[in-house]
C-alpha cells in the first residue's frame, strides 16, 4: 500500500532530518495540536529501530495558566525532571521537535513581561550548551493547523497550507530522501564558497535597514546538515534554506527593521525594530510585542547581542511561495535573519573551551535565549565586506549573487 | 459570572479531591483526549496557590506502537526521567489522574502477552509504595469522551454520559463540597461498623461465584477519604462508594466471576472467571482479553493474589444510574469489586515495615500490578465470617444489611 502524505512526511523527519540510529532511545516534543504527526513519527521511529520513543506533549493553554497565576519566581524555574530528561537526549539520544502554533495570538493579552520571562532558564541553558557541543542528533519540523492557514490565507484552508509544507520540504519529489541529499550538498557548497572569500563582516541595506555584523576570526559558514561529535549526519531543519554563521558579538552596529512578522510563542511581534550599539540592542521598537521582546533581552547579559547572521535567497523553496508562515522555520528559510541570544557555536572551525564568561570575552555569545527574526527581502542589499576591505555583493533583489 | 460545569468539576477535583495546598507542585496526568479538563484542572490549582502545574499528557497510540514494535526487555523499563518526576512527586507534591480511554478496544488486536507486560515496573512500584506510606496527596477523576458513550449507549451522546458523571460526582449539588463532607463521613462511619464486627473473612456467593476472601489481622475498613503523613485529608477517588480493606492474600479460595466488563488498558475483559488456591489465581477463563490478564499475573509473584476487597451496594450514585461506565473508576462504584496485586496498605491499623518479601510472608500481598475487578451484583450475596465463626449478612440483593 502506498505511504500517506503523512507517513512520507514522518519518515523524513526520522531518517533525514534526525537520522535516528538503531537502537537510540527518540525524545519527541509536541504541542498538544499535532498529536497526529507525532504519533506518525513515533512510529517511524520505531521502524527505524528505535529502542523507546518518549513524547512530552506541550500545552500553550497550560503554560498561559501559569504565565496568569504562578508566583513570579516560579516562572524561570528547571523542574528536576524535565533536566533529568534532558540528560538522558544528551547521553545518546535523538530528538525531534514538532512546531505549529495552533493559536499563534494566545499569549497576547497577558503582561508580556512575564511572557518573556516564563522560561526554565537551566534548562533552556543545557540544552543549548548540548546543541553547541554537537551531543545529539536533532531536528525540528513543523505541521500544519487551521489556525496557522487562518494567519496566512484568512481562512482555515489547510490543505493549501499542507501544499506549501509539502512543496517546501521536498515532499513532492519523487524520491525525497534524495532530494535532500542533493539539496544539502548545495548548501554545504555554498558555505564553501563563502569561506572562500575570507569576510570581516555582512552589512544589510535598504528597507529601513542599515546594518553591520562584524564575524568571528575562527568562525565558519555552514549549511545543509550537521555531524554530532560521534558522527551522525543530521538535518536540524526541515526546511533548510539557510547558510549561516556565528558572528562577534561585540561588533553589531546600526539599525535592523524586521521583513517580517515573528511569531514568538503566543505572541506576534510586528515592525520589530532593533539599534545596535558596539554589539548590544540599545532601543526596541515594534507596532505589537516590543514588551516580549524587551522581557528576552533582559533574560541573561547575552540575550541583547546577536548570535547568528543567516543567508538565504528568494529563490529558496519557501521563498518561492511567497507566503508568510507565522511559524519562524518556514520564514527564516524564505530570507536572511540574524538571531539575538546564544551563538551558534558549531558554526566554529573548533568548539571553543571556558566559561561562558570566557566565550563572550572571545566575542562567542552565550545566553539562555537565541531568537531568530526575519531581515531580508527584495529591497535589503547584501554585500559582505572582506578583511582587506573589499565589498563583495552577496544577495541583490533576493537572488544569491555567487556562482552556486 | 456563573461557573461553567467543567469549572466546577475542576474545583471539586483540585479542592476535594487531591486538596492542592497553597505552594505544592500539583502532577497532571491525563490522556491527550483530556485536555479540556486537565487545562480547567489547571487553572483550578493555580487559583488554589499551586507553586506549578506540571501535566503528562499519555497517548495511547504512542503506547501500541511501543507495544508493536518496542525491542521486548525495552517493554518493561523504567525511563531516569520519569523516576525523576515521580520522585517530585513523592516529595511534597499532589497528584490528579485525569482518567477515560478514548478508545477503549485500541490494543484489542495486538499481542496480549506484550500487552500485559508493558509498564514500567519500577516507576509503578515506586509509585505504589508512595501511595501506601501515604506520601501524597491524590486523586484520580474520569472526563467524558464520545468514545466511551458510544460504548455506553451505541451512540456518542456525550452529554448523556456527562449526566451520569456530574450526578455520580454530586455535581448536581447546590454545594458539592459540602456534599463530599457528609457523604465522606458516611463511609467513614459504615468502615467503622465493619470494624465493629472484627470479621475474619468475607464470602461472595451466587451467579457463579462462591468465593472467600480471608482478612488480614491488624486491617481496618477504609471509605471516605485518606490524610498523608503530613496531615492532608484528600478524596482518593470521585466518586468513591466503598469501603475495602487488605485482604490477607494467602487465604482467598475458591471462585469467582466477574460481574461487569474490565477496561484493562486497551483492552476490554469480559466474562472473566478466576479459580483460586491458597490465595492464587490456578485458573484464569474470559471470553474475551483473557491473554491480557495472564500476562499482568506473571508480571511478579503478588500478582497473581489479592491486594483488596472492597463493598458497594447497589444504593451508591453509581449503582443508582444503572449503567456500565466502561471505566473501573465509575464500575467499582457500582458493585462490590476485588484486586488482584498490590495490597492497599493504608488499610492496616499501622503501616508495616520490612521488604516486600517480608511483607508477603505476614500476608501483605506486593506486586507492581493492581487491578481492580467488579464481583457484586444483585444475585451475588455477600456475607461476614466472624472471628468466632459467626455469620453477618452484609448485602443482598444489592442492599445493605447493617445501619448506615
Amino acid at each position: 500500500m502506498a505511504k500517506t502524505r503523512l507517513e512520507r512526511y514522518a519518515d523524513l523527519i526520522v531518517r533525514v532530518g534526525a537520522n535516528v540510529q538503531p537502537g537510540q532511545v527518540v525524545f519527541v516534543t509536541s504541542p498538544l495540536e499535532h498529536a497526529e504527526l507525532a504519533r506518525e513519527v513515533t512510529r517511524s521511529a520505531y521502524r527505524a529501530g528505535a529502542r523507546y520513543v518518549d513524547i512530552v506533549y506541550q500545552d500553550a493553554h497550560a503554560q498561559r495558566a501559569m504565565i496568569e497565576a504562578a508566583p513570579e519566581n516560579a516562572l524561570t524555574e528547571t523542574q528536576s525532571w524535565s533536566l533529568a530528561r534532558l540528560e538522558g537526549l544528551l547521553d545518546g539520544g535523538a530528538q525531534i521537535g514538532i512546531l505549529g502554533e495552533a493559536e499563534p495570538d494566545l499569549f497576547a493579552d497577558l503582561d508580556q513581561t512575564r511572557v518573556g520571562k516564563a522560561r526554565p532558564v537551566e534548562q533552556v541553558r543545557r540544552y543549548l550548551a548540548g546543541v553547541n557541543n554537537r551531543e545529539l542528533n536533532w531536528t525540528l519540523a513543523a505541521h500544519p493547523t487551521a489556525g496557522q492557514a487562518e494567519a496566512m490565507f484568512g481562512e482555515p484552508d489547510v490543505e493549501r497550507l499542507w501544499e506549501a509544507v509539502a512543496y517546501s520540504v521536498r515532499l513532492d519529489e519523487p524520491d525525497p530522501v534524495a532530494a535532500w541529499s542533493v539539496h544539502a550538498d548545495r548548501l554545504r557548497l555554498r558555505a564553501a564558497r563563502l569561506d572562500a572569500l575570507q569576510l570581516d563582516a555582512v552589512h544589510f541595506a535598504g528597507d529601513g535597514t542599515d546594518l553591520t555584523v562584524g564575524l568571528l576570526d575562527g568562525s565558519r559558514w555552514r549549511g545543509g546538515g550537521l555531524s554530532t561529535q560521534s558522527g551522525i549526519y543530521h538535518v536540524p531543519n526541515l526546511p533548510t534554506e539557510e547558510v549561516f554563521t556565528c558572528p562577534d558579538h561585540r561588533r553589531t552596529e546600526g539599525v535592523v527593521r524586521s521583513t517580517r512578522p515573528l511569531a514568538l510563542g503566543g505572541t506576534v511581534v510586528r515592525d520589530l525594530e532593533l539599534r545596535f550599539a558596539r554589539g548590544r540592542v540599545v532601543d526596541v521598537s515594534a507596532s505589537s510585542g516590543a514588551d516580549a521582546v524587551r522581557a528576552q533581552l533582559e533574560v541573561d547579559d547575552g540575550a541583547a547581542a546577536l548570535g547568528e547572521v543567516a543567508l538565504v535567497d528568494g529563490a529558496s523553496r519557501v521563498g518561492r511561495t511567497g507566503l508568510t508562515f507565522f511559524d519562524t522555520l518556514f520564514d527564516e528559510n524564505a530570507t536572511c535573519h540574524i538571531a539575538y541570544g546564544t551563538g551558534v557555536v558549531f558554526a566554529l572551525a573548533e568548539l571553543p573551551e571556558g566559561t561562558p564568561e570566557e566565550l563572550r570575552k572571545r566575542g562567542v555569545n552565550v545566553s539562555a535565549v537565541h531568537t531568530d527574526f526575519m531581515v531580508g527581502g527584495a529591497d535589503v542589499a547584501v554585500d559582505g565586506i572582506g578583511r582587506d576591505g573589499r565589498i563583495v555583493p552577496l544577495i541583490r533583489e533576493d537572488e544569491w549573487q555567487l556562482a552556486t
